[in-house]
């Protein structure tokens, strides 16, 4: 299948031509820009990327449905440039994979982690665009901890979410945080993240009931930090269930986790969504976010911990914020849409 | 009065020296070392600071009782160290102000934060060593929570703590963390350093009944992680309280809270134990840790949040960890200790 | 006298906002910006720094002479804009003390370092602005350099001079190099610096003859990264000179320097504007930058070692790049304007 | 063939252990260690690697010759250590290639880099210990400068070499540079490495005549500094040649270089000894130390620009420290043994 790139140039934009690299089912057929637009597209990300051969020699052109030949987008845009782009798309009849937050939220668009809420995407049939149809993936922070919570929230019922988060500076995009600000500090504040890690979150593990989703019923906090790590979200996390919970059981259900990708031997599937590390410091962004039979896509677990109370439990969660959290999280989704008949060509 | 340093050549003994350095009430009299045992101070702590010249000629000596004149001892031991060492000093009649972990926890020991628990060191008399007596000051990481939970406790009852920590490489001492290990890194875990923040704030934050005091009934959860960060130890908090809890009334009452070292106008009190920040973004390590009247002795708190519960609030915290999370605090405490009448010279 | 600052807002300009605070002879009376004229100073920079209250309420205006009362303008704008709106305040008739790089290279313009090259102050009679007039700063990584070689050129003659420098990431400015690009990481490359440093020098260390200055003539090749640094230059030196030269001579030659400023007392003249490291591993930036009585205006030099050739040296210096190497330099120069009698007031 | 690793359980032990995995000649049957010896491979390294299978359960054992049964043997001690342990095995028969610099410069052993100096094996029938021999590899800022000035001094002759250094925390061993130290600094001082890279460099590039080694006559200036990077040694280098020097020719010259390592196609030879980066601003260790056919056994040389004077050059080189400047140079340097028949089994 041909796919086009929305953004292609920007930090988000390249991680999808680095993994579609060699991809089986997708081949890249367009990428968008803004300021690039004329350029041929090594020249448009050289200060970020050596483009692929397969790539390097397409014009970035501007997003205009008319000028894209393809059979699904990939929209890595900012979520501002989202809100304005994707409609015109989806009006046009294309299947959009958006990782954007701009139409997260809204009733009939599914946000999509494929282990997590598969379900979801039969929302699909709701939205009224013809043949085009949008289907959107999490925050970079929400996916690591959603998907740690799917199989907790089954096995022991979850009541309450504490969170704190520890953030790489490549989630802020490029440029991004100034050196001067972020060497040798931490800055305890990320423009409207908090706010979307408890959105949310409680959307995916939410609930398909009649016609919409209904959200998870549990309370959620984040405290969200940006700390100077290149690659890797690591969160801290407390949380209190339903029942007692037990840590050795907690790993054990951790790690048995599997979902419909694993089951459908999808190409960008890790064996295991979930690692659990039994090392004592462990996970750790530098060392552990690439672990895993694809790197960047499994979720590193680890000091999983009784608490005081006999239902709260304390765990450390690790995912690759610019792999799982944005575009290899939209590729899985892709992948996932393929195998269940949603994508038929155009 | 003439004080001594007990591992006055280590990271944490510099420290006094530096704050020490024209104290109107203290003049250093001995300093004491390991391996560095007969060579003047200056030089045995070169790689660590320049010594003023108050000091630099002193010559390191063994931690002897019967080589020391003072009228009081500060110990910046090791913890294993100041478990064989502090107790002949407390034999021979020395008062002993000990920031190390090794006798915080017993029952006759007060463990001091002067704002918060003055009224503790009542345990003194319960202290069975003649002329000496010990007080403790807390684990870098917990003074500043204990500091900020104090006033929250008094006005609105607490129920529940968790608290996730940033703490920067200082606060390991020298040599401390290796830069391989943390550059571009975050590593979550401290040995030990969760057990003791959760055990060590509820006996500061007890109530002094009979003959010892009652730890403070409430649950307390952390999780402790190195940052690369040089100073300065923050803390993302979730509290909750007994009675509804609003946001801006919080920050009244943590910036009008005031204690014993205020009211006294002890040398090393900062007129604002507790800095409530408004701005959005704040507080960080780099460029508020300095912060107050006394740099390095007050606690900066900001975005002060309401959470979902009506009893819920989130905030962060930062505190100096060398500072008022060692030799500051304890210079403060000894203060405390004189003021009150409890040092008398020997 | 009052002065203005052009260029206030940026990370440049707020710091003559700081070091002119309590200024006994200068005091702020106007700030200029450009994306936030209309603004109050204090909320202009908020993401800096805490506007000390002597400038906090001043309105930032447009950089236009016609607007703006004062005796002396120090220019803090960016090379391109400094081409266009400086000549306008020379024409209105302001003396005008500029860092920005444009109009370092006229041949009427004396670029100075007070303490070296005070003499070719006399260039700005050649001017033809009537009772305005221009002199300018060097580049942050000539400063530190020229000043360590005035002496070496002065006692034993200069023919060849090799510079590597490791620059702090203050010196690019705000928003200035992404974290993304610089954390665990050095770039070898600073657009155009190399070839700043290196005509820079030569025209400092050039002799006033008759009608213009004579650069000095000796090979000189630069060599610039970018290191993780927050603040503070250095660089690593190997230098030919015309006679042989002997390391703790050297030391002696360097230690004894002084020059105008010393002599006149400058209020921002450091003591010593050299100051020798003998420790094996010095200088640092972090524990250096701030050397002297004057913290940021002296440079440090350390690991003065002979070349294998009789005539050569090598040795690292350090230098402030925003104190010395930019508005300390500049206040300085200022001042060494006014003891001479060049600033009359308007 | 099988193989020993002494010091296997440092840092710089685990690398022969990586690159070792799958190596279609050599196989590991030894491993020896310190504070470890009687534990199992896999438990004694845990803090560092994740040992794989084919040595996780060798047993760590005293590095005693005739406790071991391997053709060769490779050490990766510390000189110390080195200088007492390895005349142990040579004396008993074993063929030894070592990293340390402990026998580097004696007059009758090779110092080798196998794109360099194959000849100079031709010392090993000098050596006197029957059937066991010593080959040495160079400190690892010594390997990139080497292979990048051996092509320029063939073609252009060299008579003088100034080079800083942005060496990484990784090429002090663990658990080497404290974080304290080096987290937004750079420390100007590595204890003995201007030395051993201004000896080591003459001796690799030396002439074997007769029955030694001359040194290369040329003027040799290192200044040796470390920087918050994990991986990868870069140096800013000055040369003046005996003839004209044209950087476009210096290019070509060093991208078509190639030694017997290629020729015999060695298993851990790079297609391209030497990478020339025609980007701005490249290399850059976080980006380019990886760069090649076999990762970090290249080196990449980036911004060749000529100097001042016609027969001078300026370019900067990144080597990998860990990889080529360590196990992955002297494992090539086993091959070449190999291949040329010094290697017979045991």
């Amino acid at each position: 299948m041909k796919v086009a790139i929305l953004g292609a140039t920007g930090m988000a934009g390249v991680e999808y031509i680095k993994l579609l690299e060699n991809h089986p089912w997708f081949k890249v057929s367009a990428v968008t820009g803004k300021r690039t637009v004329g350029l041929i597209y090594s020249d448009a990300v050289k200060s970020l990327i050596n483009a692929p051969k397969s790539v390097a020699d397409l014009e970035v052109i501007e997003p205009d449905p008319r000028k894209i030949d393809a059979d699904l987008v990939f929209s890595a845009l900012p979520s501002s440039a989202a809100r304005e782009i994707e409609p015109k798309f989806l009006e046009a009849g294309f299947p959009v994979v958006s990782e954007a937050s701009a139409h997260r939220m809204l009733e009939d668009v599914p946000l999509i982690i494929p282990e997590v809420n598969p379900d979801h995407l039969s929302l699909i049939k709701k939205q009224r665009y013809g043949d085009g149809f949008i289907v959107t993936t999490p925050n970079c922070t929400t996916v690591g901890l959603a998907l740690a919570l799917k199989p907790l929230m089954d096995e022991f019922g979850l009541r309450k979410v504490i969170v704190s988060t520890y953030q790489a500076v490549s989630g802020a995009g490029f440029p991004g945080v100034p050196s001067f600000l972020i060497l040798g500090n931490v800055i305890p504040y990320i423009e409207r993240e908090e706010e979307k890690v408890e959105a949310e979150a409680k959307k995916i593990l939410g609930k398909l009931l009649g016609d919409g989703i209904v959200p998870a019923d549990l309370i959620f906090e984040a405290s969200c930090v940006r700390v100077p790590v290149i690659d890797g979200h690591l969160e801290a996390v407390y949380i209190e269930a339903d029942k007692p919970i037990d840590s050795e059981e907690v790993a054990e259900v951790l790690e048995r986790f599997s979902g419909e990708p694993q089951r459908l031997r999808l190409p960008t599937a890790p064996e295991k969504p979930i690692i659990v590390s039994k090392t004592v410091d462990r996970p750790q962004p530098r060392f552990d976010v690439m672990a895993g039979s694809v790197p960047g896509m499994s979720v590193v677990i680890g000091r999983i911990r009784s608490g005081k109370l006999e239902n709260s439990l304390k765990f450390f969660i690790l995912s690759h914020n610019r792999i799982r959290g944005a575009a290899g999280g939209a590729i899985l989704t892709a992948e996932l849409l393929y195998s269940m008949g949603y994508l038929r060509g155009r």
